[in-house]
């Protein structure tokens, strides 16, 4: 039985969307549209990705803070720029009990923080003492999205993840920028996803930045999906929420800030890119379940290999590992079937054979028959533990190879075309990177070809901006530009 | 310099309002009402025990899920003493955008979740093998606090924890009740908060319930603090949420629920309860710092000691501890003031002299100078782990002994009011156990002494339910009934 009605290799899109059900990661049955409810597995992902989260930010000294979800209209109207941003896709409470709020108030259900923070943050500076200014905070946040929705993709209840830091000047804020970008990264293997880190062009930036990085996953449609962004903010929001600092020469001075923003879309990216034809394939660090066990049972010899699997559950259990033993009645293949579809990276199968030969047959979900083998059962944790670290490495090495296939580097807009043109005939597309000379020429690839600007390359791939002929008009070019269409 | 500008012997209210900001748990600046801010200190000990509650719920096989905030009115209309409970206490979401909601949609921000989870339980229990669900959700919740507010105890954003599980019949579902008040008890031990346990009254339990039993803390003002419940819910939302499953013998059954809620109130009780004139003192279990290593330092022994400081922290760090080491430029006395008000449990000095005796000072936070000893180097860890575990356990004795001193067994109406008016004249006001036989005579009770009547002894109290004779009117009482004034 396939996991699927329409397998991943058949068309993807399909497939995600019943793969994240069927898997039960998540039940979009919940009569609001784009509000979806995290079924067990599901949640378990997600919080494991944000304890990775705040590993790194309280390694890099960051404070967890939680402020209030609604924002009242004055407040969110002092930043005019986002207003523009954020206007029409917000959600408004307007009634408490049978009436409206006093004083013909409205709040704005957070469509992210800047507006409620920044309020508060000026309280909290006074003088160069203060600052750095490290926070951030994991909580949900709401848009209005009007077009199609997708499970973790594109949600109207966001479950999200918010930097928000404050410096006395725009060097050490920019620092910042780079150390998210690493924090990203750090994040971005965990899930054994390589991105393409780009600096948004002007016209795409996050409303109130001076400037936007976003770490783009390539999905295996070839599309690409924003799951984190880095900005910096120079002084746009101090000005307009007075957020000024006391320096020791130079009197009251303007605080830099940047924010990191990261969200659920992380696993829509890990489900879309690793699972296969039946069902997902985990990263062995995110996994909920590292290790499935699964006894072999024949009459007369049951007691003795459930025994057998205890003793591996206990062994693996104190080696740190998430493991499950399956004792459910049911028979081996329904076992295999559920754990396929739900991504367990390790599979344990153990028989009265395997008890006999003292070693248990460990099958690996991210490869076919050459992926099993016998691990003795006196290398039972080191053998675990190695298997699992390749399972990681494969699964990022495969999708590291697959954005390499994907990437293509032509020399002029009519190249560029003509392999659009080839992609166009199979299922998958490319992303293209040129040399641009300017924001016109810019423009007149996103209009000729469809497509957007993703940036120029930043952060880790800064080394692959390296310019040259202008693929539209000929002249010099300074900076090459990945073009891509998006989720 | 005193902590807060009304010491807590003086006034309690007054003393908690402020010491919740001075010691920075939460900032209550924000332009909402009752929609406060959780500083990164506040947040941490939130953080502390919402693991704790995690850890015990994964221990007792409950799932974590997550469900939407909002809930289409038509849901939340379902059952009808739900809207009766909560319907003037809700916030609505009408518009989104610049427009209204389509189709007149309104939308209610989840008070508690019943009507969200209820709508889709069904779709998840088909035969008696799905029984029991047991699940739970960390999330916040909104109600429309008309009362005065006040920080964790009476807010209007809710740090919020709801357990809903469903079961096949009365006997299990009672069951996990008798599973979740354990549950309770756990972690009011971690908070060093012994608590009253009372099962509601008819006239005092959740909207919905067949049975409610609280878990009160007595407040150093004499009044209780509801910080946790436990339902019994027998078929009612089953029935109005169409909750069935099919048993193997008797065809389609309706289920039975319970939940269990908590909130941030319990950081209220742990400030309240425990903390002085100086400030907080937190249990070391949830601590965010359970030690911080202060240097006293002098010239020319500077680098010594702080050598030694800082191998003091990296053994306590690598034992497990939570341990600060505070290296600012400020004065020993600055920094004890700053970490008492913040109360840390244990305080470690090391000077030139404690290098020399190869020790360190150590100063218990719940006491004064007779807390104060030195540590040997060479017992530092279970040194360390025994002043905590002491401290612990003497921060809960002595609000048990606390309990034990306002809890009052009057025998009739009139010594229990003769009792209250010796009462009123102190600042700190008495909770009255009586035998009562009716809810009339709870209500004579409620009504001539203005009290709450909070329930008869249950879960681990069940044993002090004896009855007796009725207090009010003197015919036999099968129950002992508990009445506090309440926050």
């Amino acid at each position: 039985m396939p996991a699927t009605a329409v397998p991943k290799s058949k068309d993807f899109m399909e497939w995600y969307n019943e793969v994240v059900e069927v898997a039960e990661l998540t039940d979009k049955r919940y009569p609001i549209k784009g509000m979806n409810i995290w079924r067990p597995y599901g949640q378990r992902i997600m919080s494991r990705i944000d304890q990775f989260t705040r590993a790194e930010m309280e390694r890099t000294h960051h404070d967890e803070v939680s402020f209030p979800l609604m924002i009242p209209e004055k407040l969110f109207m002092k930043e005019a720029d986002q207003i523009k941003g954020f206007g029409s896709e917000v959600f408004w409470v307007t009634h408490a009990g049978d009436n409206p709020l006093p004083d013909g108030e409205r709040w704005v259900v957070r469509p992210t923080s800047e507006c409620a923070m920044y309020e508060i943050f000026p309280l909290w500076i006074r003088s160069h003492g203060d600052l750095p200014l490290t926070t951030y905070q994991i909580c949900n946040v709401f848009r209005y999205e009007t077009k199609q929705t997708r499970a973790f993709m594109r949600v109207r209840e966001i479950h999200f993840f918010e930097d928000h830091s404050v410096f006395a000047d725009e060097k050490t804020a920019r620092e910042h920028v780079e150390l998210d970008l690493a924090i990203v990264r750090n994040v971005y293997d965990k899930l054994a996803l390589p991105a393409l880190t780009s600096k948004r062009p002007d016209w795409d930036k996050f409303p109130g930045a001076v400037d936007s990085t976003g770490a783009d996953v390539v999905m295996p449609s070839g599309r690409t999906l924003q799951c984190a962004t880095v900005h910096y903010y120079g002084t746009n929001f101090a000005k307009a929420y007075g957020m000024k600092y006391e320096s020791a020469t130079e009197g009251h001075q303007f605080c830099h800030q940047t924010t990191y923003g990261m969200s659920e879309r992380l696993v829509g990216a890990v489900v879309g890119c690793h699972g296969d034809d039946n069902g997902l394939i985990l990263p062995p660090d995110i996994a909920p379940f590292q290790v499935v066990i699964v006894p072999v049972l024949f009459k007369g010899t049951d007691e003795a290999v459930l025994a057998a699997c205890r003793t591996v559950r206990d062994r693996l259990v104190a080696a740190g590992f998430r493991v499950e033993l399956d004792e459910r009645n049911k028979s081996s293949g329904e076992k295999y079937y559920h754990w396929e579809l739900r991504g367990v990276p390790l599979r344990l199968e153990v028989g009265p054979k395997d008890v006999e030969k003292k070693s248990v047959f460990a099958a690996r979900r991210d490869m076919g028959k050459e992926g099993k083998k016998a691990i003795p059962m006196d290398a039972l944790e080191a053998g675990v533990r190695e298997s699992l670290a390749a399972i990681q490495k494969t699964l990022h090495d495969k999708q590291a190879a697959f954005v390499a296939t994907r990437v293509k580097h032509p020399k002029t807009l009519d190249e560029a075309k003509a392999l659009d043109a080839e992609a166009a005939k199979t299922p998958v597309g490319y992303i293209f990177t040129m040399a641009i000379c300017s924001d016109v020429c810019a423009a007149s690839v996103e209009k000729g070809m469809d497509i957007k600007t993703l940036g120029v390359p930043a952060g880790v791939d800064k080394a692959q901006n390296v310019g040259g002929t202008c693929a539209v008009c000929g002249k010099h070019a300074k900076d090459t530009l990945r073009f891509a269409r998006t989720y």
